[in-house]
């Protein structure tokens, strides 16, 4: 049980202090699975360690507020520490900063001007196969039945829409093994990988306008290997390249639901350039936006921290927008 | 103690029947020494698991006779195993047929046209800092006086001159780390490194022309690895690179010993493309070729063998220069 009426950096803390890296989310599930059904006016189910809290006011519109509770796994960084206003350790920016604001108005916003579907998911910061959010949308799709979904990745509270999608491709290149004393009796597979790496130089990225946000294509080699050994011609190399095409969810910030969060948040809003969660509510057909507390740049790294002061920013813009 | 009255082909098997990879040569090193110490025509001497045994006639010219008792790790190719006139397993060609030809010889004549020093050492398939011919350099480099070198590497019984040389750099690109979803924000180390790759593709190896032997140099991406994670732009990647250059040892086939040992074997000579210890016996000022019943192309295969009549013949040639 969490103590929701904390403040909501203290929450935020306390959240961080519950480990919970990919695939050891139980103990964090439960917790706030105990929290929610505390609250009357919400129905609550589980899948896995998915939780799921809605109300049923029968309004007109509905809106999914999601977040993940995992984490990647924690490097030195926990337990959370506090220096002025910056909150350090795994998991503050990406996302519990967000959880708690969604905690915090789940349980205070008892009649939210639209229905709301608070959603509390597994396994985001893991191969993509074991993702929590793709498996509710198997098992239990109606939970994500909705007008517009809010994701609550860091965005540092603007509002970031659609996202971009990635690919890994590998090109292999090959040859012919020679010793490497008669090389002309063999045909190097690592020289040969260097037009593919001339043409990823040669790359200029494609630039994409939708609906006011920008998108930036990218192609990068991410590995390269090859080599057998110090005194032979290898046979063959191997360059995983990374594609980040735009967009992989459409930013769809003109449909009527996610104008009027637009409205509500204020500000610009720009392009998701990473790849995220908004792309599995996309293919339903369900407009998606990011927008959280948390700082992009800071997600994975060892020092992640969040800003303190943007935590109540956050639950007062999202408030502004349930409340109406 | 070895019956070197067998036949020259028996005698190979029997010496590649006594395992000794690189390291492990004490055995046949302990064979070999006693053997030599049964010929009162040869003064014999020990180094670790080098062995030596010289005629003392006071003759006017002293050549070397070398040839390296380890072989490379067995690779499921032992015992030997004759089939027609091939004999398999490991080190048949490089170079314990060479090995035969030299214990049988050394213990038949025991009145050469030359002084003879027959060398049997150890550790030259590894690294070369435990090189035993370069020890015996350290401790005894009376051992290696001579006016002509012969090693018995595997050379189908062709003299190979001089030897080529070889050594490997590391080229390191580097580059700016990050996320490969805003890439413009990096700089791509992998595809910096394509510059590198174009340049070793353009590369036209020199040929060199000396004694009438031609040598053939090479620039060749041996290893190239880079990379950090499959969502990063990487920040470094290293290219290992061999060069081959000509020549290490010169052939110094004009030099009067090195002449006389060339027209008793006949044939053209031809430059020897890899790297072998005739580099060591040049180091010192010593004339020294390649000569030996092997056959270069199968050496550390798992295939390797010998074809058994050329070993007989390399005796024959060999005897016919000592005996004049």
């Amino acid at each position: 049980m969490i103590d929701v009426g904390l403040a909501a950096d203290v929450l935020t803390a306390t959240l961080v202090d519950v480990p919970s890296p990919s695939g050891g989310e139980t103990r964090l599930a439960d917790d706030v699975e105990a929290t929610l059904r505390a609250a009357p006016h919400l129905s609550v189910d589980r899948d896995g360690d998915a939780v799921m809290a809605r109300t049923t006011m029968g309004g007109e519109r509905r809106v999914v507020i999601a977040g993940h509770l995992d984490t990647v796994p924690v490097a030195d960084n926990l337990p959370s520490r506090r220096d002025g206003d910056r909150l350090y350790g795994c998991g503050t920016s990406d996302m519990k900063a967000g959880i708690a604001v969604m905690l915090r108005l789940a349980v205070a916003l008892d009649v939210p001007r639209h229905d709301v579907t608070w959603l509390f998911y597994d396994n985001e910061e893991t191969d993509a196969a074991h993702n929590g959010l793709g498996r509710v949308l198997r098992n239990s799709p109606d939970w994500l039945r909705a007008d517009l979904a809010v994701l609550m990745e860091p965005t540092a509270n603007r509002l970031e829409a659609g996202c971009q999608g990635t690919l890994r491709v590998l090109v292999v290149a090959t040859g012919k093994r020679a010793h490497s004393a008669r090389s002309w009796l063999g045909n190097n597979a690592i020289h040969a990988a260097g037009e593919v790496l001339s043409r990823l130089s040669a790359y200029e990225p494609r630039r994409v306008e939708i609906d006011g946000c920008e998108y930036r294509e990218g192609l990068n080699a991410v590995r390269i290997e090859g080599g057998v050994s110090g005194n032979v011609v290898p046979d063959r190399c191997t360059i995983a390249v990374n594609h980040r095409f735009a967009p992989a969810a459409l930013p769809r910030l003109r449909e009527p639901a996610a104008a009027e969060f637009l409205s509500a948040i204020g500000g610009e809003p720009r392009a998701k350039l990473g790849w995220t969660d908004v792309a599995r509510f996309a293919s339903i057909g369900i407009p998606a936006v990011n927008f959280g507390p948390g700082d992009p740049n800071l997600a994975h790294t060892r020092e992640e921290y969040v800003e303190v002061p943007l935590i109540s920013e956050c639950e007062r813009m999202l408030r502004g927008y349930l409340v109406g």
